[in-house]
Parts: structure tokens; sequence; C-alpha cells
């Protein structure tokens, strides 16, 4: 969030933000179409995963697709296209975000009485995204051991505006020295301890299906 | 950057933030301080790379202060403490980089008469810190091959306005199937073939005094 002197208006776009959400929610409902925000930092995974989990769910017989967020560039977009998945860019110019509104617009591109499950992937940020919901029926936080021990601690707020956590490269966290254990009971702290942080690893194919399940896909 | 409607008032927020920096500018220079605004995304080592630089110049007699930049927490504070260098600690509440003012408002907890070389670590973020000039000599940004290999095509900003940049974690670029040498060659293009990235690791001492030597320390 930047640090405006009219507090009012932080207050304005954020429910204007909801507003917007809302609206989206309910679009996205009337095509029964299950949908996904994936928050996260840069290079936790995200796209690997998105990838990883559409191909298991057209597998299956589930129409998918992607909406790629990124400041600039395509790189997600085509990964995801090469993937074989269907998906759309959304480029945030300048934000460290998205917002319902770029999601708005961005829904205008994908047809949305072919599709099943629509993932969002928003820019790679552990902070921002968490104030602006898009209206999705879950929103996940992805993280990875190579960040370090410290991410819950340093990032509470996304954590607990998210339905799901999951860290990434379990396989790697030996060779950063990161203990997952550290992270894993930071977060039941947090929450709580109602809710479990899946541990995964997209590129050994470690925990995608409890990933599938925790959404219930 | 937040898509706030009021156009103008993205720029007077700006504005103020360079004035302000202009102020720690002369304030630092006043007290004959290099000082150095470390940005990159999370976990690319900033902290570490902070620590390290610390004691090499603290054994060639250099005094030297760290500003830790956080949302919340006092993690990266702590680091620096026990590695025995000082620091200060700076939290930034929701905001996702520092700002001009905030550092101003930490400059009070500094014994500027007593350093000579000043580091600030930014919170973790590739977007938004390189809107938000501090006032320090140099800027620096700092990524890690854990990334993938499109940040810089991804970022182009924060590189364009980076006088140093640095590419961490060298030693497992292989582990996480990465080529340094796409990330240097894109980082090549962006600015005109003038600048070379420094391929470093913290972990395994490499590339240290390169740092070093390019910030004039």
């Amino acid at each position: 969030m930047h640090n405006i002197t009219n507090v009012g208006m932080e207050y304005d776009v954020l429910r204007e933000n909801n507003n917007i959400a809302h609206e989206n929610y309910h679009m996205l409902k009337d095509h029964n179409i299950v949908s996904v925000d994936f928050m996260g930092s840069i290079g936790a995974g995200k796209t690997a995963l998105i990838i990883k989990i559409a191909e298991k769910l057209r597998a299956k017989g589930v129409k998918v697709c992607a909406i790629a967020g990124d400041v600039t560039g395509v790189d997600d977009f085509t990964r995801m296209e090469k993937s074989g998945m269907e998906a759309v860019n959304c480029n945030t110019g300048k934000e460290c975000h998205l917002d319902a509104n770029m999601v708005h617009k961005t829904l205008h591109n994908v047809d949305l009485n072919s599709i099943d499950v629509l993932f969002i992937e928003n820019v790679g940020n552990l902070v921002c995204p968490a104030d602006f919901p898009l209206g999705t029926d879950y929103r996940v936080v992805v993280i990875s051991t190579t960040e370090g021990d410290d991410m819950v601690r340093k990032h509470p707020d996304i954590f607990i505006h998210s339905d799901v956590a999951i860290l990434n490269k379990i396989d790697i966290a030996d060779a950063v020295d990161v203990d997952p254990e550290v992270i894993v009971r930071d977060y039941e702290k947090l929450t709580g301890g109602n809710k479990k942080m899946l541990k995964i690893s997209v590129k050994k194919e470690i925990g995608i299906d409890e990933v599938i399940a925790a959404l219930n896909l």
C-alpha cells in the first residue's frame, strides 16, 4: 500500500475493488466456474504449479483457463500456452498486484461458457495482493523454501487472507539451509492451528494431489 | 503503484518523495557518509549480502550501519545485530517499499557522526521500490537464481533505475535449472551493454569483493 495523505482515498480504492470483486464472483458463479487466485512471492513456483494442476485436471476432462498476471511481458503466459493449457495475459503496467477491475476487463477475453476452472496468477509480491480480493472462490498463497524461514513472520497479512497456504521447493530445503518445519509452525501459530500448510515440490511432483484436494477440484 | 483515480496525486506523492530524498542525500553527504539502497526480491539474499560486506568493511576499519526495512517484525534487524554490525529497524506497516520519509525519520535513530557507510535494506519487492529513491549514493538491485531466468524481462524498471545489479546464489543455479547467462544477457540488452551484472554467491563467498569495488567502498 502506498502512504497517501488522504486515508479516505485508500478506503475508497479498496471498497471499489471489493465491489468489482463481488461482480466477478457472481459472473463466474453464473457460469459454474470454480476460481482460484494464486498469490505469492517472485519465483515461488506459481506458474509451474498452475501448469501442473492444469495437466492433472485436463487428464480428468476438466476444462481449465488461467489469467497470467505480471507487471510486463508474456513470460508466464507463454509458459502456460506452451504447456498446452488455455491462458490469457494480463499486464498491470506499473501495479505490483492485480486488482478486481483488471481481472474484470480480462474476463472479457475468456470464453466463460467453455471452462470449468479459472486460475488467476497474481503478480509476484507478498504484500499488496492481500488487500485486493479478485472475487475468486479461493485465495492461495505460494512461497518456497529458497526465500528463507521467516516469510510467515514477515508477511502475516497474506497468510491470514488466504484459504490455502503452500510451501514449494521442499526438495531443496537442505540445499538452501531452511527447515520447512519452522515455516509450518509459524503458519500454524498465526492461524490458530486450524489450518495446515501444504508442503510440496512441483519439480518432484510431491503434494500436487493434496493441493487439488484442498481446492476441491 | 496503486491505480488511483486521481493521477495527479501519484505525481504529488513521488515528487514529495524526491524532495525528501534530496534532503536525505545532503544530510548524509554533510556527514561524509556513503549510502547504498539494497532493493530486490524476497529471499534474494539482501540481508546476508549486507552482513557479509559489513564484515569485510569492519575488518578494514570502516564503520557501517544498516537500516533494516520490512513490512513487519525484526527478523533482518536481529540477524544484522547478531552478526555484530550496527543496525536500526524500520517497519513500513502496510507499505511494500521504503520511501524517503520513512528513511528520514529512521535517520534520527542513527548516530551519523559515528559511521562511514550506511546500508538501507529495502522491503523485498521488485516493483514499487524502483519509484521511490531514498537519497542514497547508490541503488543496488539483488536477485537470485532461484527466482527463475525471467526476472529482468518481468521487472525492467528496477534494473534501469539501479546503479549496480547483482545475481546471487549462482552456486545453486544448476539445482534450480536456471542458466545465469540468460539473466545476464537480458540485463545487458536492457542496459545497452554498458553495465555488467555481478554474479555472486554470498554463501560460498564468491564475488563479494567485486560488489565492494562496484560501490567504491
